[in-house]
């Protein structure tokens, strides 16, 4: 066999058997090589469309996938996306084609510093010295991906096509992540034993789903502290039955005003509260001088172990965790505002969703009321590169055949990876893609203001209204294939969800604000 | 001032006037700094539309454009095009917005390593040190972008708002293009005086246009050589009237064939033929084994210069250069291919209309047969990244408000900067896109056979169809306010030319094969 079909072979024999791909010519032997039952490859029309994917792949699933990416200025079109999947913790596998050794030296159209382009981004990188080793690097570009590391692959065309003999066996390497030392727990253990001051526990990473979750619940109901996530996290379980989880507000001021009166805060999988932006005269960190902080876990290690070990010090592992209830939200009625979109988010969401959460201004409301919601899970942008969120849902809802995907973005957002709407198409996907469509980049006039401009020059704020002219997203949907519909007043986004959520396939609604 | 309305005060005297932009939060300062009605703000809806837009302003203006990006991010969206304008020496002065230096520290989400980033695609790269030195290194940065550099300034937050005091005066600096030294023009006039075999001048940069092309017409008429451009040149003058150019064929075989009998090469602002891509058992290079290449000027040496040296040497500068007459062509009727296509266009096309050719398979053909058409602009894509024609298109029409920008694009290339055509709409740009929907990523077809596959599985071939579902790109078109149509012979497609040449503002054609 070739190299790439060796590479093809040992993705599928590391449990990698999905390929987000746009594909060029330099990628022609791989291609050949997915031509296999068991890899699905997933066409996509714009590179960041294909790693946004993965990144919502990974996120739902425990296995990576893989993307195929055609040389430095493929590359480049997937990075944004690329970085926001790195800041999440989400592994993927890059597979960048590039001209063949031999033709390199040429310096042809499409010929770059590729290793220097793939640098920033990936955690793992490695050009491929031949078709004989290609399947130990991708075993190790695998286990790399697999603990949510970016793991970069250059196939040089050679590579590709040169033979490269059966692959050797290379076994699958669960993750590992390491319990925290018990005298960071113990350290931790003394001041929830006497705390002086109130207690903010703040979990990010694993912690905020599943076991890490529930001992969270059980800390917080043993002990009274408070529980909260950053403004953004990779993925929450929330809704009802789950432990309801705080969130640090993203505007400095009022995470400020969250954060002031608490004397501890212990940080599970994620860092110390910092400002989104800087700005002229404003702190970066957000804790009060008076606050000390602890990290129980760190990023890379197992946050519901440390979890465990803690409430094993404070003889609190059999408490009941504190959990949700359920909240029945009526269906809103009349003007669409931040307050009554929400509502009916929270009215309409399906059991067992997937909400994927890219609303800067009008949707940010949505997360308090859908606390009480049918339980879901909730994914947010890391890395606040814009564009995130059609790609993230095409990935997850490939993840997740069997869930609703709802999607939400801001006019502004959708318009940097709108082409993920041809593959929700093309692939039958369960996606609602709601367009909140105030017609400008709404964040910005605020960020404007805090930055302490009192008003807007015309032109400067020409620069943040998109609404000359008007985007019409519902003949963007229709241009790819995507059934849409606009709505003007709380009923109607009611029942376009609703019915959105009835049928399987993907739908847009355009929310007209 | 503050650091940010230097940098524009400084762009402005630097005879910078134009800014295509996607601004974030963390340019805020220099967005306010913007708002100078000397400056000209092109909003942008996503940032590969922003830097191929600076590219095709580049080509067709004598100053280069800024972009406002912001952070990693921005810039990655960017840097496809970017590659594209550095291979086709197009300058541009990116403004890359970052965190205020104290804040980098804390790795807020959007940080990453941005120098790192920058670095493979810009020639000129400096993070600003602080508010008082920004107009000295935007002075800088002009002066690179200028000579046809890409120039990358990273502008952290505190360089932005922090008091910078009046800029210095710096002077502009003009561009030197160095003739080539007397002793290679000598030894390439020795071969034209005894040449043993047909010479093929091939010419590229600056020498496709203006006072470089019309000494090379004098150069055939007076010996006899044949004239080429490569299959991609940044920017041709052509038509009726100018020196005609031939044009190397794109695949290695053709190419090859075209190349086979020339006892030399002559290479003017260009290197030697090379092929686009690498294949198994294929060469790079393209020219026999018994052809020498001797190269007149170097892509940043002055190749008019070096031609008007060679006429002199060779007693030649009287000579009447070689013209293209004016070739009357009649509408085309019936069906849509390739030659008809062609036709239509020929017949169409207006007087100094700038044509961006992007058509990688149902467009090919259009270059023979516009060679009689009226004078007009035609300019390529040197990096091969697709995306480029629609944002190159916008920017081209933004230099050259009075003339026709027809931009011609396979479907496939048009879906990953399909946002250009809301900034076409929004500047009400006199730009005709036409779209050749084959629903195929057509050209990899012909690449995959090149390669030596003989037929396509299944799963492959799917990767190259874009045909499910079907893109309608007149309703992409409404969605961003573009008015549309689809055309199905050739009478209608040239109607619908001749249409959007007589109305003011933007037009797309999606030419339905």
């Amino acid at each position: 066999m070739n190299g790439a079909q060796s590479l093809v072979k040992t993705l599928l024999a590391q449990g990698v058997d999905m390929c987000f791909a746009n594909p060029g010519t330099s990628e022609m032997h791989f291609l050949a090589a997915l031509d296999n039952p068991a890899m699905r490859s997933v066409l996509c029309l714009f590179e960041g469309v294909a790693t946004g994917a993965a990144d919502g792949y990974f996120r739902m699933n425990d296995t990576p996938a893989s993307t195929l990416l055609h040389l430095g200025p493929g590359l480049a079109n997937g990075l944004a996306n690329v970085h926001n999947a790195r800041k999440a913790g989400s592994g993927m596998v890059n597979v960048v084609g590039d001209h063949a050794t031999s033709h390199l030296k040429y310096d042809a159209p499409l010929a770059s510093d590729l290793d220097g382009l793939a640098r920033p981004y990936s955690h793992w990188l490695r050009r491929a010295d031949g078709p004989h080793t290609i399947a130990t690097d991708v075993a190790r570009a695998t286990t790399a991906a697999r603990k949510g590391r970016i793991a970069t692959l250059i196939l040089p065309g050679d590579a590709s096509w040169g033979e490269a003999g059966d692959p050797p066996d290379c076994p699958i390497e669960t993750p590992v992540f390491h319990a925290p030392k018990p005298g960071r727990v113990d350290a931790v253990a003394k001041i929830f034993k006497n705390p002086e001051g109130p207690i903010l526990v703040i979990l990010g990473g694993r912690a905020c789903q599943g076991e890490g979750l529930k001992l969270a619940g059980k800390l917080a109901a043993a002990t009274g502290c408070r529980l909260a996530t950053q403004f953004f996290t990779g993925r929450i379980a929330r809704g009802a039955g789950r432990t309801p989880l705080e969130r640090i507000p993203y505007f400095v001021a009022p995470a400020l005003e969250f954060l002031k009166d608490f004397r501890h805060i212990v940080t599970v999988e994620t860092g110390e509260p910092v400002a989104f932006f800087s700005y002229p005269d404003s702190p970066s960190l957000l804790k009060p001088e008076s606050c000390d902080v602890h990290g129980l876990a760190e990023k890379d290690e197992d946050g519901a172990a440390g979890l465990d070990m803690l409430l094993d010090a404070l003889g609190a592992r059999t408490v009941a965790p504190k959990r949700q209830e359920r909240i029945e939200t009526p269906v809103p009625s009349g003007k669409l505002d931040p307050q009554t979109i929400a509502l009916a988010l929270a009215a309409a969401l399906p059991e067992n969703a997937i909400v994927v959460d890219e609303s800067l201004t009008t949707g940010r409301n949505a997360a308090g009321f859908t606390l009480g919601a049918a339980p879901h899970d909730m994914l947010q942008n890391m890395g606040g590169s814009i564009g995130f969120s059609t790609p993230v849902a095409t990935g997850a809802a490939l993840a997740c055949p069997d869930r609703r995907v709802i999607s939400m973005t801001g006019d502004g957002s959708a318009m940097y990876t709108i082409q993920s709407l041809w593959t929700q198409a093309r692939e039958n996907l369960n996606v609602t893609t709601i367009i909140f469509a105030n017609r400008a980049y709404q964040i910005l006039k605020a960020e404007y203001a805090n930055m302490g401009f009192p008003e807007l020059g015309p032109r400067a704020a020409a620069m943040m209204e998109i609404d000359r002219p008007t985007l019409d997203f519902v003949a963007l949907a229709k241009g790819m294939g995507v059934p849409g519909l606009k709505v003007a007043s709380a009923e109607a986004f009611f029942r376009a969800l609703q019915k959105s959520c009835a049928e399987p396939g993907p739908m847009l609604i355009e929310v007209c604000l």
